[in-house]
């Protein structure tokens, strides 16, 4: 049995590891959150007379500095450290003494994890949001500049019937506001206050927190504290589902995408900028940013399996568990985020081939037509289905912007109705502006400056 | 290679089998809705003149009759048959000859599955939503009853802090009224006329989808015609998430009650009715309905795996994978609604041993509230902590009544604050009323009698 | 709180119905190997002394009877029944009296069912490996054929290299080895005793588990009775994730087919019968088992999903969330069977359009063979790339056969190396014949007649 | 339009994050890996006469260093640099000029990577097999040391029927057995020689496959090189399907413990080092260790997923897409290991509480025992079972060591049967050790000194 450490374990760095994880990693991404939840943390304790004025000042100070420091990647952590919260609290205590012992009063570390990463997750969704409403804005916007442009349709992957790709276009951007509506319903759960649930029973300790709720800008506070430990976790798992919702939309668009720049369909042209070559094919221009659209995906899946899993069946009240869902979640915002802003670029550029759309409109494409006018002719519809299948190929073939125009019924391709995505957008956006507005305050107000505290991505990639 | 064909295979069965799948027996659930939605597409075909009154009223008198006998589970499907469209236009044909065949006039097999599906699905939501909102009820009324019930809290499952059962009654009323959110989103995208959009790319008849909207009670015409079909399969995906998350929060309900009545522990006692006994174990009274709803949470997770499945990276336009959602859409409805029902008379029924509460409470329950009082007699909490640490299994404990009640934050066991559940249910409930009203007016209005499209239950099962 | 029972739902049919759930349905399948397996168990009995002679050959005479009903599905469960470990003692009591409440000695429906469930896989399994084992062959008989057959081959989806229709072909067979390796592991896995596990922690009489296997045919005792606990659901997973393997390589194959049977691709052409038709569009030939093929891939894999959620940190010892894990058990095995037989018929009769995958072979497909001629003319690879990125086009043409055979390593076009996989195929067999026999004598030991307990398919859809 | 950049996006940063992601870490680990892959290939050009044996002998120089130094971490890569192979690309045509140019000759990224990531892999899972089969150690010895210290067994978390620590002690190493099984069979999947498949279909070179696959001592070559294509992600799935299944084991385990070790059941100590406590309660000492164990099980199985959904339905051939399996292989090879080790330290180290253990032997514990006592005074076991139901609570306990050794059939507590798994371990092991050995033998030939190849983890974490 001696063997095992022959392997050269060293038992405690194997230990450490585990436990701690990738928090030590992942938590330089939440030290701002972490000094703005503890700001409005001691100014609470401070209005309900547990904290001297003079200690509060101090104190929060010091957070402000901190929550900079961290703004630009400047606090490190190592695995030893554990995590962000033991980071911080260390660095109070190194600079104020006794006065830094007072910062952890009527909290744990569970409410305190949760306030910061909801208030980090409030702002990357407020970003995600804003990235998805300009992508919606770019399909639709580009679904009336080509709604004209007749295409065939796709059944089966076969040729079907007439469509157009301002249909195409616009489809997205209505599955996209689809996929919102669940981003709203997760925002809206994710926007309220954690903050004295403590470890997952409340304190005897008469904290206001409708006090914290007001100072970090929360739409509401989490009633009951248990309900708020229910929460770490299942909601991760929520937002992460309506990441992958996104995710989905943007991976079944790039899909067609591939399918319609295969070089004997040719329906589109794709940017150069997002295909890259082959180390070992000198002709090749492939279209990778599409194929990684789609493979994410299934990535951001998976990260939501994580927090499903985690979570099913776990005994209430904290569990250490839950420590495992941080990543997940903060990966799946970063992955969603990017790939709407590359699927944006895209979507911008991507430019359709008109005439070899136009080439494929085949006599095939107007079976259907050609049925309907034996309908509207007088013939029943089943009777018309067959002489249509047995005759179409030796139809004549319509000019196609007349069969479009034919199309009159709401939302398809002779009548897009653009307008209805553009207000469903609106009143999307209605709900976030107000959240933007609140989550700007308090961020300013705590930190007495800037509006944003997740750290600079460039900054962590360089 | 003759060897396939001596396990005696018989090719056009497995053929069929294959692609039929378990559509004959799923659709069994469809026909009213079919028979439903079928009236409202022949009543505008009537309304925009391409069926006559006499054609339409034979048509809706015979969809009627349909719509009736498939609620008693009276019309046989056949897998030859494939499913119900194809029973019911067949039935048609032969009841009224020429005629019947012009019911198919103007849409597809896709948007009248789809159309069938949501309405079907509609009142399931609704159904389940009242369930659910019975649950919420009971939970939040027993948390009442039971506010001064205390009992430890744990963390990690170890004995942490003082808890009380009306705080952990009342957490899971407000977890799945957070559950409830997602349902109302999925709902709403599911209240939304799909009618019109054919094979994907709409028809060049002039089909007015905001009548037949009307005619079934949808909230709204889905608008683009392509987006229509992203939403086969997403959707369901999207319905499954929303009912997995309920069946989640019953299973960590459930998971909790298990360990609350171990014998060790003996918190809780359960329903007799509740129980089952052992084959083997003379003296076993298991907790099995417990166990079940438990193990749902993981299946029901899977049938929402499977539409995610489905759909991921699929083409856009209509392909025959779509087939595949209406399984773990239908078994999904179906295992949350029996399980919410179950999950209410298990809460409405298990007492609390609160005898055997009151006695876990132990020194450590009230360690941190130690700790606190330190606190407030000055001392910093980093130092409270430990010094209550060394010395807290020395100190008396304290009345426990009084304990809870210096609880006085938000949510916390001593001010559970239930009026915030209460309003929160009462503004979820005004949606689903709202969707409930429509949804009966229009299935009473089209099959002349009834408010329900769901045939019965318990003749499935007879 | 009267509310919820308004809804009419009548509290015992929906305890009944969720307690139940569909073992009433599922376990028609599982009568015939439950008789078997119980045979064994009370010969056994009777070896070491429990059960006298004469009591024996009247149960086994009864079981053998049971056998043969449930063989023809002529064994009714109704819900009430619960399952048919019941119906069966039930029927014995009711034909034997006294003696037939001899049989449960011993045993719980615990390992009861666990042995009729492993002896009905192990069926099932060699089934499906003999059908697997079909399609590998016809795959690479088939790419034996088609090993001239050139085409270009893809990467990105875009024309990237010298392909051939039998590399293709053989490329499944080879991933299919792959998949059946875990299935066999699965199998082996899955032919050991459980009998004498009862509970799960054995019993105090003098079973003798050696004999149970060695008439049951099981490879092995599977040894610690709490670890045949652990197996139940564990082993389901595992055994759902191979044949998910499968069900994935199938969606892949259907999936390139599909692309090839684009019409603007055409490389490939469908057998009729396998295709078929649309209710609105008069023109179209759907390949709708390849789109079946593809979507059943995410099916199983949801029903692997569905066992690893349930046994997920689940407790040791017997628990009843276990049952839920039979369904998507006997589903998976259903499902990936009908998908084999499907698509081997599909890969015997599909045929290649050889003049339009030669036709395709363009200058892109022969840029890396010029750059490579480049090098062996001395060239770095690095400069023979750039050079041949520029000039590739204006090349003429090589000869595709003699590009072809200019392919010499191992498992390329030019050479298929189809031994390979045929050893592989053989070196499988054996482990699966030996087990078949075993599988047949005992069965037909057991049963005194006949070879096989699952109940005919055809009996079921009829 | 112009609304997206003002977010401040930089569009080509966030296309390089979006298709490099996470590369340029992960590949620090694979850099040694791939230099020994370049310099068995390199070995191969000259054995064929495409690279002179001087430029071999010079590259090879290179590479040994670019291993030994990417084994210390020294290599660093950026994201500009995109991934190992351009890195190590760039640095020998740094270092030697026009012959580093030379080294891509007959290979692509895409065989490059497979063969790296399975030189990595192998290692990986030796050391985890290797792990894993110590734990198997720890757990049948102690089986063998506390076979007598009997404990009640539970079957629905209720007290059931006699057990014994050692058998539960036992139950999970056999289980991990189980697991094992099909580790081996990934493992042997993941042992072949993809080196020679290029960008999927070869290339004209003579390329001589067999001589690669013994340099770096693959037990195989893989033979058809569009299938070694299939594999890139389907085997990385599933070696993380039996990584999830030993994840899986040790969380159940782990689940165990806790419930062992609830403060009202006891049955258990846990070894202090590896508890932990908590930043607001000072009396908790918690089982951390345990519930990462539990939630790593639903970590892994998350890993397992995003693969299977990445190549799902993937057409044939290298897509992008397969980029990224790599970080779900890599995170899922390093979190099994780790918890491997650590539970192996929590289970010698976990002490058993045998008083209150035996302690908790109630009457219930023997009821069946009483039973089975009527049943072998002749009556029939159903009567057996209804009189014990009755009358259990009245009977004297039974002496437990004796009732413990009254069982005596295979597998349990009084017969545990330790050869078993003993015997079962070493097979296995024989397995492990050749492939161990060949694995040694080759990286030691190509680097010309150690027998690893997986960078220092502790230097990562430094």
């Amino acid at each position: 049995m001696a063997k095992l450490w022959d392997k050269g374990y060293e038992l405690d760095a194997v230990v450490e590891r585990f436990t701690v994880g990738r928090d030590f990693i992942l938590d330089r991404e939440l030290i701002p959150s972490d000094a703005v939840a503890s700001i409005a943390h001691v100014r609470m304790l401070a209005a309900v007379g547990i904290l001297s004025e003079t200690d509060t000042t101090q104190i929060e100070r010091e957070l402000r500095t901190i929550a900079m420091d961290g703004g630009r990647r400047a606090v490190p952590i190592s695995p030893r450290d554990e995590d962000c919260h033991t980071v911080i609290e260390a660095r109070l205590i190194d600079r104020l003494g006794e006065v830094g012992k007072m910062v952890h009063t009527g909290r744990s570390r569970n409410d305190q994890v949760t306030a910061a990463t909801r208030l980090y997750t409030r702002e990357s969704l407020l970003d995600i949001f804003e990235a998805a409403s300009s992508l919606v804005t770019v399909l639709v916007n580009r679904a009336e500049e080509e709604a004209a442009t007749v295409m065939p349709g796709r059944t089966h992957l076969q040729i079907a019937m007439l469509s157009s790709f301002g249909l195409w276009l616009a489809s997205w951007g209505e599955q996209l506001l689809d996929d919102l509506e669940f981003l709203r319903t997760a925002a809206l759960l994710n926007d309220r206050n954690p903050l004295g649930s403590a470890a997952s029973y409340g304190t005897p300790l008469p904290l206001d927190r409708e006090l914290t709720a007001e100072l970090l800008g929360f739409g509401q506070v989490q009633n009951n504290v248990l309900a708020v430990q229910h929460s770490r976790g299942t909601l991760d798992g929520r937002i992460l589902e309506a990441l992958a919702g996104i995710s989905a939309t943007l991976g079944r668009m790039a899909q067609d995408l591939i399918l319609f720049s295969l070089p004997e369909v040719g329906y589109v042209v794709l940017p150069e900028e997002l295909c890259s070559g082959s180390s070992i094919m000198p002709q090749k221009r492939n279209p990778d940013v599409l194929e990684l659209l789609r493979s994410r995906s299934g990535i951001v899946d998976g990260y939501a399996t994580q927090c499903r899993n985690v979570v099913r069946n776990l005994p209430s009240g904290y569990n250490r568990d839950l420590q495992d869902t941080k990543e997940p979640l903060l990966r799946g915002l970063a992955t969603v985020e990017e790939s709407i802003v590359v699927a944006t670029t895209l979507m911008e550029r991507v430019r359709p081939d008109r005439e070899r759309m136009r080439a494929a409109l085949n006599s095939e494409v107007f079976a259907t037509d050609y049925a309907y006018q034996l309908v509207e002719q007088g013939m029943p519809f089943r009777e018309a289905y067959k002489r249509a299948a047995a005759d179409y190929s030796q139809q004549e073939l319509p000019d196609p912007e007349h069969a479009r125009l034919q199309r009159r019924s709401t939302g398809t391709p002779g009548a897009l109705n653009l307008d209805s995505p553009r207000h469903r957008l609106e009143g999307q956006q209605q709900f976030w502006v107000e959240q933007r507005m609140r989550h700007s305050v308090a961020v300013h107000n705590l930190l007495g400056t800037g509006e944003t505290i997740r750290p600079s991505v460039e900054a962590q990639h360089s």
